[in-house]
């Protein structure tokens, strides 16, 4: 508020960095915490490990659904993971610079959710066999069409749309890591195309730091699930 | 190839109209009808009625992840029914104007598609009175809050975004069309915005057309249930 601040030079702003509010653990705000990896924006991971925090959260009115995730970040406060997803795409220049790039990004990003589903809910599932079951469905369905996909890219490229990376390519890889994980270390043997994306991916020098973090989740258990009933107070 | 085509003078190009692929009702299918019909997109709609013709879709190499629906727009096939909502939107100038603007759109709309799943999954119920609990429940979650983000918007606007048309207006007309045919016609009594907001929309003149058309289709029944298992071979 001094006077004498009040020349043409800049004042440097100090940006407060992108606090992510959630459980302790991957869910739904994995693909977001990944596409703060990508596009190296840093954050601070704020757990949410109690159902009265949960609700001073709600009261606070930054969760206009009710729901978490919760990403604050320029000065909003954004919830939906998909839409965190995008608006960090937008920011960080991974949506794809035409429309036609744009809608292709997103028909591949929303098949990338609808397979991804399997994966998240395993944790939940009350039949863990018929669960893993469902979620090598999940793969033997889109594993083919994303091969098919990356494909028909450039020789020169990994990627899915317009030999760059975009937002896809980062969703694609929180997938490929699950499928590692719960179905095999074999699991993208069959799909040439889809393991070069993956190696791609995670040598990305963001996602390669996340992913060596303490900040990357393991799998959900048993204790993870507890802790989303306790903060949800169900 | 005749070669005194070869002139200076342009050729008229006539823009082959938008088609959409879907089975004959509502379904995945609607709210990009009402995007068509809000932004005054001329379509033909192509029934998919037997499992041939599915085939032979499939066959042909246009659905990217082997689902209905698919519209033809542009030269592009677009598939994933919310990828074709936001090619619409972007195209149509119904995005929001700057990023902040967008990713309340995306906010909202993804919360619009959460709510509609009680109301699309509807005919396939197998417990019918359960499933209209459902959308009764559905409706008493989100209501409250659409009501509450309309209240914040200026008196002059019943939209949801900068007092401006965007994309979740529409899908928004698609839920409150569903409620007041499923819940009752006094559903929306107890949420004045979300009444005005319905009452604005379906006298846009693109709706208002649509919505008295033959293209719009009533709920959904055994009819069009049989249909869409027969369609897919199932």
């Amino acid at each position: 508020m001094s006077s004498s601040q009040a020349t043409s030079e800049a004042i440097p702003t100090v940006a407060s960095p992108a606090r992510l509010h959630y459980f302790e653990g991957r869910g739904l705000a994995e693909s977001v915490r990944l596409m703060l990896a990508a596009t190296e924006t840093e954050f601070e991971f704020v757990p949410v490990t109690t159902h009265e925090a949960f609700l001073a959260l709600r009261d606070s009115g930054r969760l206009l659904f009710g729901q978490l995730p919760l990403l604050e970040i320029d000065g909003l406060n954004l919830v939906q993971s998909m839409a965190m997803v995008r608006y960090l795409a937008r920011r960080g220049h991974l949506y794809g610079a035409t429309p036609e790039d744009a809608v292709e990004a997103d028909m591949i990003a929303d098949s990338i959710r609808d397979a991804l589903r399997a994966f998240t809910s395993l944790p939940f599932a009350r039949d863990r066999t018929a669960a893993i079951d469902a979620a090598a469905a999940a793969a033997a369905k889109y594993f083919p069409r994303f091969e098919a996909i990356l494909e028909r890219a450039p020789a020169s490229s990994v990627y899915f749309v317009g030999a760059k990376l975009t937002y896809p390519d980062v969703t694609l890889v929180e997938l490929t890591c699950y499928a590692l994980e719960v179905l095999g270390h074999d699991v993208l043997d069959a799909y040439p195309c889809l393991a070069a994306h993956h190696a791609a991916m995670v040598a990305l020098p963001g996602i390669a730091a996340y992913l060596a973090s303490p900040q990357r989740y393991k799998l959900g258990d048993a204790v993870y699930v507890e802790q989303v009933n306790r903060v949800l107070g169900r």
